[in-house]
């Protein structure tokens, strides 16, 4: 039987479900912070776009910093993760420089990705001297995805792929360094050509690192 | 002659002098903007600090956004042009790699400037994307940046000293690269030890562009 509705423009409610409006949330906030920095994003907006409540909201998060905890954990924290350390682990037959070579050149570069720069240096240039709990849960996923690549680079020492004479825990920064320095310079320019020349830097910088015997393949 | 004031704690008004006003209005602004960013930065912080009417700030700054671009051009244009730009023409007739580590190793990095990070990142990283006119006027200093690095090492093609397989303003832009880069780990770590590990791979990194008959000096 069909039933007129009393205001047929209003969308039906949803069926209550509450992990998936604590999601969207999630996803809407993550999106207005990565646009316009956690300090500047604006708790309406993120309401707006996921057509939640004030109430649902802060039932979710107690308040917009746990929003933001929340944001760097589930959310963040997965860029290096999927990125860098699954691949990395994925790859632990092959030669880690050829695995990290790979990484580097396959880091998005759409338009739109340089334009919005990379979620973590983001947050973690906004927030760290603002906020010791963001930089703490920042700090952690540095040192996580520093440790990855420094195992990788041991595992290559070990192999004999990977110069004896580095330090991996000092390499893994530096390349880290490297890749964060080009999406700033890249995000500033809004230019592809900036983070091509970069990523062919990186890389010849990565080929450096091989032992000498296997130098040939670089 | 004695006279009571009407209200002795109040202090008594400075002798007009604008130009001096709008100094203390642009360090202020610049404080305030470098520890929360540009769109968290309060004018009522920087009124207060000042002891400035509103009205007087925006007779000499139109808008936040116009203090914002004065900040851009007459401060953070500073760091690049008085830490690298100078140096590298004061030093004109020595190799220049010897120069670029020199000023490398002299980039401040006492716990506030690490804490603090790089003026110039920080509002490249929060504004590059919200704002085309903040974009461009940081891009410019970038640029400054890289052709005065560039041209150092392009002295140094001529002279001898530097490799002549590098592109000048490729170089350049990957010293940059790893010099933010670091200063973004330096600022989440906020640790002496994240920096100068970044300063000696830097350094290391520099000393490979020496042409081949200079590499006994490195």
């Amino acid at each position: 039987m069909l039933v007129a509705r009393k205001n047929p423009k209003r969308r039906a409610p949803r069926p209550r479900n509450p992990e998936r409006t604590r999601q969207r949330l999630l996803q809407a906030a993550f999106r207005e912070v990565y646009r316009y920095g956690f300090q500047s994003a604006g708790i309406d907006t993120i309401l707006a776009a996921t057509n939640v409540t004030k109430g649902a909201l802060y039932y979710h998060f107690e308040s917009k910093e746990a929003l933001g905890y929340a944001i760097i954990e589930e959310i963040v924290a997965k860029f290096p993760r999927e990125r860098w350390l699954l691949p990395l682990e994925r790859s632990k037959d092959r030669d880690p420089i050829d695995a990290l070579i790979g990484i580097v050149q396959s880091i998005p570069s759409r338009p739109r990705d340089l334009k919005a720069g990379c979620p973590l240096v983001n947050l973690a240039q906004e927030m760290s001297q603002v906020d010791e709990q963001f930089r703490k849960r920042l700090e952690r996923i540095f040192h996580a995805w520093q440790e990855g690549i420094a195992m990788a680079l041991r595992r290559g020492q070990h192999q004999g792929t990977v110069r004896r004479d580095l330090v991996p825990e000092e390499t893994a920064s530096f390349l880290i360094a490297m890749v964060e320095g080009y999406e700033v310079l890249a995000k500033n320019a809004q230019d592809a050509k900036v983070w091509n020349m970069g990523i062919r830097n990186i890389v010849g910088w990565l080929s450096s690192l091989r032992a000498p015997r296997n130098r040939s393949r670089s």
